[in-house]
């Protein structure tokens, strides 16, 4: 059957309309844009609106970007009003292109080792910026290397030979009438890398290089002309921790819609690729070895998306609460962002990976659309806190969490961890929802699964807290259970929020059965990828048995299997436009190997033109000699 | 302190002699191969000898190495004598170049299911080879993009519309004079891909094309010229057996060295690269949390390359024993072959990855050395048998393995699995090696680990044969499980070639403990990277005990820390030669950052001419248009 009409016939199976799903999982009002941006990138009429929606279907970084998502921001929040004319105002307009200068070639997440100086210089009324050695020299820097016209400095302020910490300079790096390098910045591009190739990373050194005190930004500290230095009463830096909760969140978010590309491309085509069986070759994703790799990566990109609705719902509640003065929410949505963007990427590049797997050989042409792609979302798995660190802030987060419970402290903030510390560190419950429970039943429900899910993670931070607190272990060597315990906590708070957006449903919905399918996969892949943690920490009155373990193991197995017919059209449901896809194992209309002939044809090297100039020239250089003996290879009999 | 000095620091406290282990695991031979061609390739006058150790030491594939390396070992498989002087000799002087067509668009590893046609034409004594389908074009064909002159086709043979299955054809692609495709033959390059850049893969349609019979491959097949078949008596087709196990054994060779690049970057640059800490930055090596992720990667690196000399010594073994006519030992190659090749490339392609993360935002820099590199080994996961597919052909044997021993087959094939089935599915054992031993003498006996790793794979082998023989289980679902069970399968066979490959040392031997460290990582990596199989295998008298099993976690630990100090001299001895590191992060004098910039400003875009036409040209198209406002971009205050 051609590839075209196997699709038709997938989708005829659909048990949902895939306009509603799609709407409910990525929400009415990002439908409607992609749509709007579709028409316009469509008709080729842009519009200076809407960037984002059309960057998100474009799905790939372009040159300017960081202005937008980046520099603007970082001004808005730390200019004074002086500066939101000088600084803020000409950004918007791009009339100044600018940078953020924090990472240095020897410092990355270690804000506090940077090296770069900056010296007020009283005489002048000065700062003087400085890299003192080869290791300060800023790297990495996006849109430096050929664009900027403006960095902000992240820089040692010094004052009085007194060091006051890391504050953000703002320094004109070209001239504006010929962009060529201001006198004392040494300035340019970083070298390839393996991917966000649209992005000029550069690098940043700077030899003494004078601004006007007024270049520091001063919405949190100011300096007078004699050096005084004063905190403005009327801001709470804690605000800025708002800033970086919003940017992990956005990324967490933005990763759900990136691995759509990813699992639509493989669903799509291990639907029409045939292996073995006999009479005829059998569909690979009727194998229920391809099922296992690629359907728990269908069911965590729902979850993705829907958690970060839910988070976007708390996030505003918790800046309408600061606005008020009341930052209490603060630290969980922190630390919960911090958790999100870490599980994300992770489940991000290495789902992309799998889903190239999944392809065979085919995955590794680029036409598959997931080389350049993989390569594209890696560095999320670093940038904005490498993940291996992250998860120390969270475990440290989750220990005091503990100890509170611990010491039961009356009224501890509300939030989703303390709900479940408080909740599984009671000591006096005595059978919990999954005691005794069939493991057809826990795999069904949403409560129970939570439930698991919730005591898991409290179990292991509880672990971690008694080695930390009474077996002396120091936290480097916690670092290494750190990374568990975070990510047990994640997968619960990602099931927790899921749930919560699929509570929107109406009961009635078509959609709810498939929705809870995709859930209960959701969780199940979580339990069972390492059930060591159900044998170890559930016990005593809190057990499940080796039996229960199997049964969910066995279940979650068949959770798969029983969704097989559902997943074309579930992958349809996630909207991902063929502009975005860019792939031609992943086409709508499944005219694959139609479409992948075409684009290797369409290779400059098999045209007529350059094609034949290059091979030409390749034969005469490389070929003729080789066959005509001239080059003396020669092997033995 | 300077990445010199520190490199200079560590290597002060290396407890063993670098050249001597450096010749203990990577052999004699091959130190001195690597030595001498260092030699030739650094003062420039290369031999046509030797070409293999170059190879190695470049480390990327080249333009022609199949010939070398494919095309020319299967004609000499399939070649009667006839066809020796006709293709063979020509190959060998490189005077025709040729290609494997195998692979179809539609078709990978189910080689049945080849669509493309080979019929004999009776009245013109020809072979008419067809490419009936789109489907059918042959794909992703190494050498063929731009270089081959001549394919080995592989094809349905078709006598008297009779299908015979796949057989070999030779057929001339491109004309000797002029390098243009022949009549009928639609030929190119199949596109841009991942990696493996440096060879040209091609697509090839055939259209009715025409070759003579005596082109069909004759070793273990005959047509005569009325279109009778017949075997040829004198050979044994299952030879042909022994150069896949071969293949196989190499690719899991090779990969070790390879993973010797990575782990050596990842090494030398952690113990450079300062975080955090106070009140100076310490070495990011010096964290647990990074040496949790890279130390196992160095011990199974050394388990790799030391467990390649054990199987190439068993493969000779099992070809004298062919020679004399003796087959017995040809299946179990064949299965550890598979089970290597699929082990090796898993830990290859995401033990780089490990490295690369390892470095921080650097390994995203193609000066890390780490990034065409993992693409380069990428592939080596799906070809020569997909690792899916490879682990359903490995838990095969071993499931009929357990049924032999459940029937108490007197006189099994002796080989490593069938003594480890029939050990540890002997019921009337009642006390394990170790039952009741605390966890540090498991950690530190070579015996008991083995014994470990045996009983595991065989539990898990003996739950799937009953599940596949008593519960109805096929083996499509079983598809799942075997996936562990091959792996746990290779784990049992690489840790027990390790062990025999350091008997081989002198007890007194200066390295003897440092390897034994080293072997025990890598077998308790093994073990405790999912637990959850130790606590639902062994039970009963073969029981571990929970504190036993967080006892092997805690020993593992400890192992790691124990030989910090000996892993900058670990990687030097493993011998990776500057030209093949190509490498800033990785660099032997640990001047990383010098090179770094040095890289980075012979950048092409950062210098005067070229780059300054670059630069200018992209500022005054895109950037000036910007800055001048005369593209109308605006965002809101």
């Amino acid at each position: 059957m051609h590839g075209s009409e196997i699709l038709k016939n997938e989708r005829s199976k659909s048990l949902f309309c895939t306009c509603e799903m799609d709407e409910f999982i990525n929400g009415k009002s990002a439908v409607e844009s992609r749509k709007k941006m579709l028409g316009i990138i469509r008709d080729g009429t842009i519009d200076e609106n809407d960037i984002e929606s059309i960057l998100e279907i474009i799905g790939i970084s372009t040159p300017f970007e960081l202005q937008r998502s980046l520099f603007i921001p970082i001004l808005r929040q730390q200019c004074n009003d002086d500066q939101i004319e000088a600084f803020l105002k000409p950004a918007l307009d791009y009339r100044i292109l600018g940078c953020i200068a924090q990472t240095e070639l020897g410092h990355g997440s270690n804000v506090s080792g940077i090296e770069t100086t900056a010296t007020f210089i009283k005489e002048t009324d000065e700062l003087e910026l400085n890299s003192p050695t080869l290791t300060s020299t800023k790297w990495w820097i996006g849109t430096l290397g050929i664009n900027a016209t403006h960095a902000i400095v992240m820089s040692q302020l010094i004052i009085n030979d007194k060091r006051l910490g890391v504050f953000p300079v703002i320094v004109p790096v070209r001239n504006m009438d010929d962009h060529e390098p201001v006198i004392g910045i040494t300035v340019g591009d970083n070298g390839p890398k393996m991917g966000y190739n649209m992005v000029d990373n550069g690098f940043l050194s700077l030899n003494k290089v004078r601004v006007p005190r007024f270049n520091l930004l001063q919405k949190y500290i100011n300096i007078d002309k004699n050096g005084k230095v004063s905190r403005p009463k009327n801001v709470d830096p804690r605000i800025t921790y708002s800033t970086m909760v919003k940017n992990r969140a956005n990324i967490a978010s933005r990763l759900g819609t990136q691995l759509s590309k990813a699992v639509t491309i493989a669903v799509r085509y291990t639907s029409i690729r045939t292996q073995f069986g006999s009479p005829i070759e059998s569909p690979v994703l009727d194998y229920p070895i391809v099922q296992y790799r690629v359907i728990p990566i269908l069911a965590k990109t729902y979850a993705m998306i829907g958690m970060s609705h839910q988070f976007f719902a708390q996030y505003e509640k918790t800046v309408q609460l600061i606005n008020t003065g009341d930052f209490s929410m603060l630290k969980e949505m922190h630390v919960v962002s911090c958790g999100l963007k870490r599980w994300s990427s992770e489940q991000a590049v290495y789902g992309i990976d799998t889903c190239r797997h999944v392809c065979g050989g085919h995955g590794f042409s680029m036409f598959s659309g997931l080389n350049d792609f993989f390569n594209e979302i890696y560095p999320n798995i670093i940038w904005e806190g490498d993940n291996y660190v992250l998860a120390k802030q969270i475990s440290n987060y989750l220990v005091k969490s503990i100890s509170g419970a611990k010491k039961s402290l009356q009224n501890p903030d509300p939030n989703d961890t303390t709900n479940a510390v408080y909740r599984f560190c009671d000591s006096s419950i005595r059978l919990y929802s999954w005691s005794r429970t069939d493991p057809s039943i826990i795999a069904n429900s949403k409560d129970i699964l939570l439930d698991v899910l919730g005591y898991k993670f409290v179990s292991m931070v509880d672990e971690l807290y008694k080695n930390v607190q009474f077996q002396g272990m120091n936290w480097d060597d916690a670092s290494i259970a750190s990374q568990y315990v975070a990510t047990a906590h994640s997968e619960y708070i990602v099931c927790l929020y899921f749930s919560r957006h699929l509570s929107n449903l109406p009961p009635d919905s078509p959609l709810a059965g498939i929705l809870s399918s995709l859930f209960s996969i959701t969780a199940l892949s979580f339990l069972t990828k390492n059930t060591a943690d159900l044998y170890r920490y559930f016990n005593e009155h809190s057990s499940l048995s080796r039996s229960q373990i199997i049964g969910l193991e066995t279940e979650y197995l068949e959770k798969i299997k029983s969704i097989r017919d559902q997943v074309v059209p579930l992958v349809d449901a996630l909207g991902v436009p063929e502009e975005k896809l860019n792939s031609s194992l992943g086409r709508f209309d499944g005219y694959v190997y139609e479409d992948y002939l075409k684009r290797a044809l369409d290779n400059p090297i098999n045209k007529a033109g350059t094609g034949d100039y290059i091979r030409e020239k390749f034969y005469d250089s490389y070929i003729s000699p080789v066959l005509k003996g001239s080059n003396g290879y020669k092997q033995k009999l």
